[in-house]
């Protein structure tokens, strides 16, 4: 599968450092509007670096990463539909709702295999957890409690752009929880403040957050994030059931465990989501190349991105307006 | 100190248990309705049954433990509070706030040793994680969550006088939000289904519930209940701030671990209260005792009760009208 | 039952104050050559502090306590015995095995309920183990691996005294050994250093032991003590059997878990025996109790004591020797 | 890095896989004397079958892997070297001592890069014990318990032709006792016995055994081993120091944690030496490839293969005669 990758920032490092690996995916084109940052990321792959329309004329691309600038994902993804490209797109598609919906609608009008990078959807363990809940092991699904904190508060700047710690931050939980429940949510309830960074509150976000969803059938989930956990980073997921619970726990780099007159002590969870999840990262890419063999549907796809956009915009309004908000009035 | 017993049910029996282990405390009195009851729970302690009043008017009792139904305790709480007796109450006070106030103020106008029974303030290991937070061991507390789960529904009988999940089963959770944070909550929000007995619904309650409490200062916390784990008593609380995050995780009979091809598994959690509470309901005597002798404050008081019944009852209200309540508004 | 309690030291307390909150035990004499300490051991029971012989020739005495000090064991066990008392016996019996084998043969020719203060059988932990080993839930036991370690080495005066690392500490992994394989050791090889504290070298022993044993049908079992483990007192068992594995695992005072930058800590083990062993203490006297009221075995008797004697001797044998020792060796 | 591999078993296989994943190595050619699984092997590596004189004869070829039967390691490396090629040995050189030393006298005397397949030096879990070690967090160490366990007893074939236990399972056991405590044993005292398939005792061996290993300087330590663990393949350390221990426990496939009425349950340990050490094996690989650029010693030499070797033979011994063996007894 001939890949181009468009952004040459980190998280489109990671993606070619996963091709790189993969002997079925070939990196042949790149482009940045870094130039140099582009040859860099080109040159161990052998790849071209291109201006941004060849990657989408060029009858040999086959599939296209964007990891570009949120701001530019409604508009490449649109332009590798109707290319006939299959595509990776980091999430959000766009930080507007509208936008968002033009898109999926102009992928549903240009059927390409089309995957949403939603990675803990490929993490070991929640994929564990997934198929551990298919399989009935704790009856029915009652109760998800995720709780997801960040080692540290991204630089102020980004905060900014990045439409907020539910768009941002949260909206992956709002896409594990959809993926667990496989079932509508029907109401959101959000609340927030600022306890991290108060320049976070100037910027006219929240840093540490709890979110409560109601599905159609009355299932109930609580998420939790916060900006900083001075431990690492905190991923887990509690799913309580008629017949029991599964929890997936944090990853450890290592199973040492040392005991002195301090306690018996395991390492802190793995520091950030390029350690916890590296791996899922590259089994991204491999479920897009399925996808682009079989004709078959990847595990996040556009419609994915659209439902956990609409649940962070109800979050965000529930957040500001002090109430329940019904799905029902997302667009 | 001389004690009489009002009522003789299994929380009575409990409770005399403990004060036969302690040299300190001697069953003088026990008073039920049901006098073969009382006869069988006055037995082993050679204590004598007698008549609610005598319980008040003999000098000779010095401290009143009221485990009767609950529609009596207001009364027999403010009885033993003019009599000028140390009183220890099982909770609630009363469903009913205003009656619940009354007590209090009576209370407060004829002073004496009072202490409520929210036996979360008396377990080794919530009261470790208190010692913990007020050492600063993970610096200013940001958020709460607390899992609380029974094995299994009470009977529906038991569901329909209880005054519903919030009044019965979290108020215990919503005292032990009020302990830790040791601030006041401005607002509740509550979410709550039928997931494990339709009957429950048919009685006009929930069994699956998710509250939202934001204090004044903005910290938030989580509390969760269920009706129903068929592993045993969940009892949890995770405690989050600005250095660290403290867990008090459920506790096992045993530490045998067992390995086979099954896994690697340790106990279910204890059964129920009786298990987990057992030496907590002892150290609720002992705290009662204290505070008679060192005319101190008991470790929960009448106050604690009216103000884990007001929270109760916004989360009551919350769920029936579907909006985020502000303390402000409840009585 | 009323109790003879001979010594008044450290052990002599904790059997004391178990008796006190057992309603069907009573500390009727103390008896031991400082008469200060019997005296304040005996207060609080209203016990009485009497000459030695008193405690074996009044009628009154049903059961004896002997807490005084090793070489005085063996004369007062027979002493019991001749005398029809009940009895609990601090081990060891005697560090000479001819001694401990005519004090055996002395109460087999007077039988009465002969406790061994072995208070590892008398374990949560370990008696479930126990039990599970019972119901076969690792099928066949093929080996033992016995983990002992003391938080710091005893006064070094003690030491010279104690019959040196396996007579004083082994002796009870010994016995444990003995218990979990039901089954006689065929032979004994022992390994040890002085890695502690050179003054325990100087004396003549070692402070870092390791034995094997193997049985008489060829399973084995490792035995690892040391005299100083600086997290806290170190009691561990692994059983592994045809179908799985069993642990008992070191028990902590709370079950809270604290997590910052160094790591996910639980508690260090309990500190010493005191802590970990509390309640095994109080059920020697419940089983010796029992054993009295039925007639019936208690759950060590003296010829456990004489076996894990001999089990401490060939080990001793075996240091000095440096080689295998067979048990058949040892009378 | 031009790699040659001889053998094309399931280790060569391994080992293959993870040279593809590395870009700085090419499988240059395959030699096996199945000409076919040489083929299979060599096949997706775009390398070319040879016979086993072109390995050493061809310039082109840097570094050889020898993965063929037991037998010939010894002769293949002494050709390897001989012929100026860094090398990757699997264990072990030889069954016979002196086999071993002439080979190993070969390879000094021709110096190259030459490695033995001791993968525990290479495990994530091990090698972190190994480095918290050398950062003194346990103090100084003075016991070590190793515990292996296979998941099931190898087919009797392989058995008969194994060497036995020693030689062939606890031998990897040996190096990582040499490896962790950095100091000569002095005396080796091994028990067995046939507790699993008799079909291995009528073999002439054993399939379960402990041996304790006293270093010169007193320290001590005991490894474990048994043919069949039903929960999968344990490989555990315990290292107990002045200040504290460290444990390496076994790894999981994923941190799900299952509570149900049957208790809480995490994984059972992964299933054996592929899932176990996959990541181990590519890192002798990438340690050969830094030894043969750097012209420095890979992390387990010839020497280390010999040493390990002589322990085995030690304990082979020491259960024959039923004595500890003193290691200067041993060639």
């Amino acid at each position: 599968m001939n890949l181009a990758i468009i952004g040459a920032g980190r998280i489109a490092q990671v993606h070619a450092a996963a091709a790189g690996r993969d002997p079925r995916i070939v990196v042949r084109y790149v482009s940045d509007i870094r130039n140099d940052a582009a040859e860099k990321l080109a040159a161990p792959h052998g790849a071209t670096v291109v201006a941004i329309d060849t990657v989408f004329e060029d009858q040999a691309v086959d599939a296209v990463l964007i990891a570009s600038s949120t701001a530019t994902h409604a508009e490449f993804l649109e332009r590798a539909a109707r290319a006939g490209k299959a595509v990776l797109c980091e999430k959000p598609i766009a930080l507007d709702i509208e936008r968002t919906r033009a898109a999926v609608d102009t992928i549903n009008a240009n059927p390409v295999a089309c995957a949403l990078g939603f990675n803990r959807r490929h993490d070991t363990q929640f994929d564990a957890l997934k198929c551990a809940l298919g399989e009935g092991r704790i009856g029915d699904l009652e109760t998800l409690t995720i709780i997801s904190r960040d080692p540290a508060p991204p630089p102020i700047e980004y905060v900014k752009g990045s439409g907020g710690l539910f768009y941002d931050m949260m909206i992956h939980d709002f896409d594990t929880a959809r993926w667990l429940f496989d079932e509508p949510v029907s109401t959101v309830s959000a609340f927030g403040s600022v306890q991290v960074d108060s320049a976070i509150g100037e910027a006219g976000d929240v840093d540490t957050a709890m979110v409560t969803l109601v599905t159609e059938s009355g299932r109930l989930c609580h998420i939790q994030n916060s900006r900083r956990a001075v431990y690492g980073y905190d991923q887990r997921i509690e799913a309580f059931g008629s017949r029991g619970m599964l929890q997936a726990v944090n990853e450890t780099e290592t199973r040492l465990r040392e005991t002195t007159e301090a306690g018996q002590t395991d390492e802190p969870p793995k520091h950030f989501y390029l350690e916890r999840y590296g791996a899922a990262y590259a089994s991204e890419l491999g479920d897009l190349y399925d996808a682009w063999v079989d004709d078959s549907q990847p595990k996040a796809t556009h419609e994915d991105g659209y439902q956990a956009l609409r649940l962070a915009a109800a979050a965000t309004q529930s957040l500001r307006e002090g109430r329940v908000v019904a799905m029902d009035e997302i667009g």
